[in-house]
Parts: structure tokens; C-alpha cells; sequence
């Protein structure tokens, strides 16, 4: 029984792998896990067959036999619970991934999004410039206490987690911002999730599906 | 062995239990375990003992035995999952439960702390008026999707979980802005968190923190 997740048929961010089906796609490689892909129409996400199983109209979701999911996040957690190589054995470490994983959606995302958001939405409007100060500062507040816990640790918590996997995906929404590189031992981080193998498989499987779509 | 977790000392809700501390309260509660409260000043939370526990300076924190743990989500899911109460007998159930609580913090509540902070921040601004037309909006998207969601049942999936419990306390943070009263099944599930036993002892446990700090 092979496990079917949805994602964008045509991805706003052109491939590059920001797509939250890509966090989904990591975690079923470095699982060793086969997954099969059901793509999406932005007018599809939005109908009821697919709010049944998203009830916010997002990619992705994950169903396999009698089990449906939905918040990439969730996914991960529970692939992660499911099988082994995202969590390790210690107990306690596998709670405290937890906390990484909650932290990655919820404290770093965030401020990241937000600024994406005025970038993409009020770029014309008078207020842009102050409010873009304003947000790339709430950005550099959270990266600098990350930056300053990972130390030059190469992961968060001993061996690579799921709570890494989050947290890597997250910051590569920074790519091309300059803010990364502000924190180097945070670009060498991101640089070290690009680098493994499951990403890099989970990552061509994305791009694919975009380059398809030019083929046309 | 009783759990600590900590907690502003001087809440900025004036004890209105929007603080983070109060979904890790309400948690203990529900399943039954007895806490100690450790309060924390502002300038306590950005201090080197602290930032051990909590990387980005924030509370509540959660410490039993040699398990310490940061994130409010975080320590909602280990105690429900370590203790009977806040999740279902059925194992995809169990499962489906994460994808709320991540959805909880994720989705739920970016665009209500960003309208939040709009008003706090921006007020005095001249862009405020048309921002926060569209940070309403934004609201309202998410709002009316649950509310379709959720329909007439009295919580997300079966019976009480630590789902409800973590996109209760997020919608709790729309209280007095009136958006919560356009969707009348989520005023009415938000009630129903609210009238819990449960949420009634947490709620009246962090309203004595701020109390003391009023009796001087």
C-alpha cells in the first residue's frame, strides 16, 4: 500500500522546492518510504472533494489505506512516530524534536511568511519601505537566537531529526534575501539539509512536476 | 516527581489567560498532573539560564525529571500523549489530532498575532486603516473555513482533544474584536472550551499570578 500526497500541478514558486508538499516529499525519503502524487489545480484545492480532506483548501495531504492527513507538519510528525530515521531512540530527544518541529511552523515560520506576504502584496503601497524595516528586523530577532543556540552544532539536537527537517525547510524560504548569510553558521545549516541525499531526491521529484508543466 | 513550567510574572494580558502558559495549564488539567509554577520577569526570559530552556526567550517552559521542554504545542502533545484525556482510542484519530494542533498554531494563529501586532504596533501609522482591513481579511478567510469545517458538531473530530484545546485557546485571542461573533458555531465551540472544568482551574490559576502582582 503506497502512500498518496497532493500537491500544487502548477507551483507559484516555480519549482524551487518552497512548496510544503517538499517537507512532506524529505521526510517520505529519509524514511525510505514510496509515496505516489496526486496534483493539484488551484481551483481543485478549493472544492469540496479536497476541503473534505484540507479544510483550509492548502497542499499537502497524505492518505495511505484508512488513514487521511492533513498540515505538513502533522505529516511529519507522524511519519517521523511511524518509522525510523527522523527521531532519535533516547526518549527524551524525541520529545524535545517536538519541540523543534512545533517551534519551525510556529515561532520561525511566521515572521518569514509575513515578510514574504508584503513583498508579494504591498510592495506598491506607501508604507512599504518602514514596514519591510520592520519585518526583516523580527526576521534577524528570531535568526539571531537560533543562530546563537546551533553554535557550530551541525543539527539542533544531537543526529539529524524531523525538528531539523522543519526547521531547514523554513529557513530555505530565506534563499535569496540576504538575511541567511547574515548568520553563517545558519546558512551552513541550511546548506547541510540541502546536501542529503533524501533531500536532493525529494527535491529533483518537485521539480520535475514543474518542468512538465513547461513542457506543455 | 510534579512538573514546573514557567510563566511571565507580570502577564502583558493582565490575566486575561492569553499567555502561552495557559494552554500548558489548561493540558495538565485535562489530564489530571499536578505543576508548580516558576515566574519569570522579561528581563529573566532574555538571561542565559532561561535561553538554555528556551532558545527564543519566551515561556512557558516544561521540566519533570530530567525532561525539559520548550513550546507550548510541543508540551501539549507530549502530555497528551504520555497521559489519558486529550486524545482518542483510535489510533488515526490520534494521528488526525496533530494535524489540528499544527493547524492550530501554523495556520490558525499567524494572522491573528499579526493583526494583534498591527494594532499594537502600527496604530499611529498611516497605512493602519487599509492594513488592517486586510489583516481582518485575512482573519475571516481562516475563520470562515473552520467554521464550515466544524459545522454543527461540538468539537473538530469526536470527542474532545488536545486539537480543540490548542485552536480554542488561538481563537480565545479574538476575544472583543467581534470576528469571532461573525461565525456563531466557533463562538459556541470557543464557549464550550471555556466552560471545561479544566480550563476554568487553569484559568483561574494564572488570574491569581496576576491578582498577587496587583496586591503589592
Amino acid at each position: 500500500m503506497t502512500a498518496t500526497i497532493t500537491a500544487f500541478a502548477q507551483s507559484p514558486d516555480r519549482g524551487r522546492g518552497l512548496a510544503r508538499d517538499m517537507r512532506v516529499r524529505w521526510a517520505l525519503e529519509e524514511v525510505g518510504q514510496p509515496y505516489d502524487v496526486r496534483l493539484l489545480s488551484f481551483k481543485a484545492m478549493k472544492q469540496r472533494a479536497h476541503l473534505a480532506l484540507q479544510p483550509f483548501g492548502q497542499i499537502p495531504t497524505y492518505e495511505k489505506g484508512d488513514l487521511a492527513l492533513f498540515d505538513s507538519g502533522a505529516i511529519v510528525l507522524h511519519l517521523a512516530q511511524r518509522h525510523a530515521g527522523l527521531l532519535p531512540d533516547d526518549a527524551n530527544a524525541r520529545v524535545r524534536a517536538g519541540a523543534w518541529m512545533f517551534a519551525a511552523v510556529s515561532t520561525m515560520e511566521p515572521p518569514i511568511v509575513e515578510r514574504e506576504m508584503a513583498r508579494l502584496l504591498e510592495s506598491r503601497e506607501a508604507w512599504y519601505a518602514p514596514r519591510m524595516a520592520m519585518l526583516e528586523q523580527r526576521v534577524r530577532t528570531r535568526l539571531g537566537q537560533l543562530s546563537a543556540h546551533l553554535g557550530d552544532a551541525d543539527w539542533l539536537d544531537g543526529g539529524f531529526s524531523a525538528g531539523d527537517l522543519l526547521l531547514v525547510s523554513v529557513l530555505l524560504r530565506l534563499k535569496g534575501s540576504g538575511l541567511l548569510e547574515e548568520y553563517p553558521n545558519l546558512a551552513a545549516y541550511v546548506a547541510r539539509g540541502e546536501a542529503r541525499p533524501a533531500y536532493q531526491r525529494a527535491f529533483a521529484a518537485q521539480l520535475a512536476v514543474f518542468e512538465a508543466t513547461q513542457a506543455g
